[in-house]
C-alpha cells in the first residue's frame, strides 16, 4: 500500500506543471513545510533584493529612494501586482498596514457607504478571531450592531436592517471555503455590502473580487503570496465605491496633496485614499519582490493542483492511519474545501509537536486540531505522502 | 571669516565626545547629511543583521521563528529599549503600525479614558498634518470636537471641557520645541490628558515622558532613531492608565491569550493592549538592530551636541549669508529649539534643489522654508560649517 502511493506521489510530481516553480524557494529536502498558510516559505531571490534595499536605497540614497526607488508609490503599485492574483482590475487595491487594521477600515467604511438607516453589521461566527474583536469596535464606534452568523446561514439572516457582513473567504481552522459568488449575490439582493477577508484563499485558488462584484476585501500577503513574516497587508475597494469611500484612518499619505501638508484634510483619488502613515518600506519591499514567483503562473492551475495534493494527502491518511485516529474537519467536496487539510485529533499538541520533530510542519489550532497547509507553488505529492506516514508512525507510537 | 570657522569646527570636531559613534553609521565623505529629521542614516552593522533574519530566521526556521527567534514578543521587547531613550520605565511602550495609526489609538482611547462629560479636544495648530486628520476623525467617532490652538496657548484654551490635547513635542516645520512640562501641567491642572508626538524629539533630546507624567505618547522612529525607512511607531501608555486603557483597534496581538482564538475579545495587561495585528517582522527587526547604536550614550550628552551643532550652523550661516537671503525660523533661545535649522528663503525649491547637487542633503517644506536636521551621533561640526558655506556659494549664484 505504503509503496503503491509512494509510486503514485512520483508520478504525480513527474507530471505535475507547476512543480519547476518549487526552485525559486528557499527549502531544505529534510522538511516538508505544510505551514505556508501561516507563514509562506522565502522566495530564493529575495535576500539579495533586500541587501540591495538596504545598503543602497537606503544606506547610500537615503532620502532621496522616497522619489529614485520608488518608495513612495510602493503601496499602489504592489497593490496591482496582487490584483490578478484575486480577480482584480488595477487601481483598486492598496498595500499597507495589518489586516487588523485594513478590516477596520473596510468594515467603517462599509457601514457609512450604507447610510444611516441599516443598523446591523453581520460577521461571520467561526471567524478568525481578529476580524470579529475588529468589528465590533467599529461597529461600537459607528453606532451599529454585530450580528454573529454562520456564513452559510447569511443568505437567510441578511435583511433590510443589514449595511454589510464581514466574512472569511476560507476558514482558518477548518479550510472551509465558503460561498463568496452566492453569499454576496444574496447580500446584494438585500441591498448589504459585502466585504471579504482573503487572508486564506489569496494564492491559493482564484477569488474574482471584481467578477462576483464584491464591494471591499482584505488579505494579508504573509501565507501563500510569501511575502515575509507580517509583511503588509492590503485593502480592495471597488472602483465604483472609492468616491464615497470615508477613511476612518485619513492618515497623510490618502491625502490627494501629501507634501502640500495643509491643515484641511483632502483625500487622494482611487485605491491611495486606503493609505495611511508612511508605509514600511522594508516589509513592504520584500512582499514586491516575493510577487515575482507569480510571473507566468495562472491562479487556476495552482487550484487545481491545491485540490488535488489534499484529495491525495488525505486518501494517503486514509491509508495509512487506523481507522478513528484522526477525523478530518475539511470538507470533502471541492467546492467547498480551501487549500489546507485539518484533522481533529486526540492529544492534538503533542502529536504536532512530534511531526515537527520528524521534519513535517503544519500547525496547531487549539484544542484539537492539526493544520496542513499545502502551497501548491512549492508542495509536491511526495510531501503528501511523507506527511501521511509520518503522521501514522507517530500516531502508532502514542497512546490513543 | 571661513578659515577661522572651519578652524573652530575641526576644534569643535576634535573634543566631541559623540564623535565616535559616526563610524557606525554608513555615510559618504562626499555628502553633508542634514535629513536625519526625516529618515535617519542606516547604521552599518544592520545590513548583516538583516541578511541573517531573512536567510536564517525566516528563510530556515521559518514558522518556528515566531517562537525561537522572539518574534511574538518583539513589539514589547523594542518597546523597553525605546523607553530609556524617551525616559520612560520599562512597560509603557509598545511598538507597531505607523505614527497616524498610533496617534488614532492615543486620541480615541484619551477620550474614553476622560470621562464623557468633556467634549473638546486640543489640537497643535501647527502640527504635522496627519495628526490634525486623524484627531480630526477620532473625534468625529468619538463624539469629541476638535479645537486648534498653538501650543503656548493651551495653558490658557484648556477648560474643564476639555478631555485630551494632542501636542508635537517639536514642530516639524520650524523645529520649534515646545514646553512639555510645562504644558502637560497646565493641561493636568485642568483635568485634561497629555497626548505627545515625540516624532521630532526622540532619540534628539531628553523628553522625559515619565518625570513630567505625560498621559500618553507616540513617534517615529525612523528620524532620531535611525530604524529604516518606514519603520514601526511607538505607542506609550502610562502605566496609570494601562488598566482603564480601551484601544479602537483590538486585534489579535492585543488579546490575553491570542493563541486561544476565543470569539470573545479579553485585552492583555500592559504595553501589550496597544498591539494590533501581526507586527512586520523586517521593518521591526531593523530598526531593533539599529538601536544598538544608543548603547552606552547619554541623551543628555546628544541634546548638549546638538545645540552647539545648531548654534554653530547658524553662526556659520550669519557669517557667510549675505543679509537678507535667508531668516531663520527656529527659535534662538535653546529651551524653544529642537535639533533642526529651519531657514525660510525665496526660491527655496531651487536652492534646495542645488544644495542636494552638492551634496548638502537638507529638505524643503513648502513653500519656503529650507530644513536642516542635525543628527549629533553622526554629524560633527565641520559638516554645519560645510553646509553654510555651500549654502551661501548656491544664494550667490542665484538671483535674490
Amino acid at each position: 500500500m505504503s509503496d503503491l502511493l509512494r509510486d503514485r506521489a512520483l508520478e504525480l510530481d513527474a507530471a505535475d506543471g507547476l512543480g519547476k516553480h518549487r526552485e525559486k524557494f528557499a527549502l531544505d529536502a529534510a522538511t516538508v513545510y505544510l505551514d505556508g498558510n501561516s507563514l509562506g516559505a522565502l522566495p530564493a531571490h529575495v535576500p539579495a533584493r533586500m541587501a540591495d534595499v538596504i545598503t543602497r536605497e537606503w544606506g547610500e540614497l537615503r532620502i532621496r529612494s522616497w522619489d529614485e526607488s520608488g518608495w513612495w508609490t510602493a503601496p499602489e503599485r504592489i497593490g496591482d501586482r496582487i490584483a490578478p492574483i484575486v480577480g482584480a482590475a488595477p487601481g483598486q487595491i492598496v498595500v499597507g498596514d495589518s489586516t487588523s487594521v485594513n478590516v477596520f477600515k473596510a468594515v467603517v467604511a462599509a457601514a457609512r457607504l450604507n447610510g444611516d438607516d441599516r443598523g446591523e453589521i453581520l460577521v461571520d461566527a467561526t471567524t478568525f478571531p481578529t476580524d470579529g474583536y475588529i468589528a465590533r469596535s467599529a461597529a461600537r464606534m459607528t453606532g451599529h450592531e454585530i450580528v454573529a452568523c454562520d456564513p452559510a446561514d447569511m443568505p437567510a439572516a441578511v435583511s433590510g436592517r443589514t449595511a454589510a457582513a464581514l466574512v472569511n473567504h476560507v476558514d482558518y481552522r477548518t479550510g472551509r471555503l465558503h460561498d463568496l459568488p452566492g453569499i454576496t449575490a444574496a447580500l446584494h439582493a438585500a441591498g448589504a455590502l459585502a466585504v471579504w477577508d482573503l487572508c486564506h484563499s489569496a494564492g491559493a485558488l482564484p477569488v474574482g473580487l471584481d467578477a462576483h462584484r464584491v464591494d471591499l476585501a482584505v488579505g494579508c500577503t504573509y501565507k501563500y503570496l510569501n511575502g515575509g513574516p507580517g509583511s503588509p497587508a492590503y485593502l480592495y475597494v471597488a472602483e465604483r465605491h472609492q468616491a464615497a469611500f470615508d477613511s476612518p484612518l485619513p492618515g497623510w499619505n490618502s491625502h490627494a496633496d501629501p507634501f502640500g501638508m495643509t491643515p484641511g484634510y483632502a483625500a487622494a483619488e482611487g485605491a491611495a485614499k486606503g493609505r495611511v502613515g508612511t508605509p514600511d518600506i522594508l516589509s513592504m519591499l520584500a512582499l514586491e519582490a516575493s510577487l515575482d514567483v507569480w510571473d507566468g503562473v495562472d491562479v487556476e492551475d495552482v487550484r487545481a493542483k491545491s485540490l488535488a495534493l489534499t484529495d491525495f494527502f488525505l486518501e494517503c491518511v486514509r491509508a495509512y492511519v487506523p481507522a478513528g485516529r484522526v477525523r478530518s474537519v475539511t470538507p470533502e467536496a471541492h467546492a467547498e474545501r480551501g487549500s489546507q487539510a485539518a484533522l481533529s485529533c486526540e492529544n492534538a499538541p503533542a502529536v504536532m509537536a512530534e511531526l515537527i520533530k520528524r521534519g513535517v510542519v503544519g500547525d496547531l489550532r487549539r484544542p484539537d486540531v492539526l493544520r496542513f497547509g499545502f502551497t501548491p507553488l512549492y508542495v509536491g505529492f511526495a510531501d503528501a505522502e511523507r506527511a501521511a506516514r509520518v503522521l501514522a508512525d507517530v500516531l502508532a507510537e502514542l497512546p490513543a
